[in-house]
């Protein structure tokens, strides 16, 4: 990720095997890298792609405010991007990534906190900080 | 998985707590459960969620074939469902599964075998299986 001649070259290359939906937009799976847990699905547009790749800091396209945002530059819990892969048919990516604290807004370690039980919907992981401690008291 | 009362029950808490997209769609993440790898990345709709809650053997909604598919269902590769997972906003499912054989239909055990590398892609996984091997000389 040190020079900007290869890692063009890579984002290019990544870009071009890629199939973005008609927003422009294709999803991406964050899986912390030693431990294997599924972190976080996002989405990516070319340009967070670029970012990602040159800063080595994970890039998403937030759909709901409508703009790039890197992941932790509220919270402080980012991800540094340890290896990008792309599926068989260019339509997701997955990122293997070192996550900084938790990666979900509830202050969980994973987004995936709910599992369908016999008869319910479970939640089977706890918070490990406040939404407060992540944005402070008015934030989200 | 063995009572349908309950199974039902369980099917519907999922659906009442996803939020479909305009398509009727949500992403589905397949993990395979005790390795922690992720397999591949597809689609379900309400249908998909509620057969395989049903029977335990993961369905998909393909959007290329506009229809429901289990998966294995011409390769023989299946996946049994060990527990669906939601995630915070509702917009994505995490599968964690028991895979049959290969996931990807060119014969690697995942779908994400292209890596970013230095200044390229590169395969980082090869077929277990070749394709004749999973659908007949004449399948995909």
């Amino acid at each position: 990720m040190s020079e900007v001649g290869t890692t063009g070259k890579s984002a290019a290359a990544v870009i071009a095997a890629l199939r973005f939906d008609e927003e422009g937009l294709v999803p991406a799976v964050a899986q912390q890298h030693d431990t294997g847990e599924v972190l976080m699905l996002a989405w990516m547009n070319r340009e967070a792609v670029m970012r990602t790749l040159e800063t080595g800091r994970v890039h998403y396209w937030s759909r709901s405010r409508n703009t790039l945002w890197r992941k932790g530059e509220r919270s402080g819990q980012g991800q540094r991007l340890i290896e990008l892969r792309i599926d068989c048919d260019g339509d997701a990516l997955l990122l293997r990534v070192e996550q900084t604290g938790v990666a979900c807004h509830t202050g969980r370690r994973s987004c995936f906190f709910r599992a369908a039980r016999e008869s319910a919907l479970v939640t089977v992981a706890e918070p490990l900080v406040t939404p407060g401690e992540l944005y402070g008291e008015n934030g989200h």
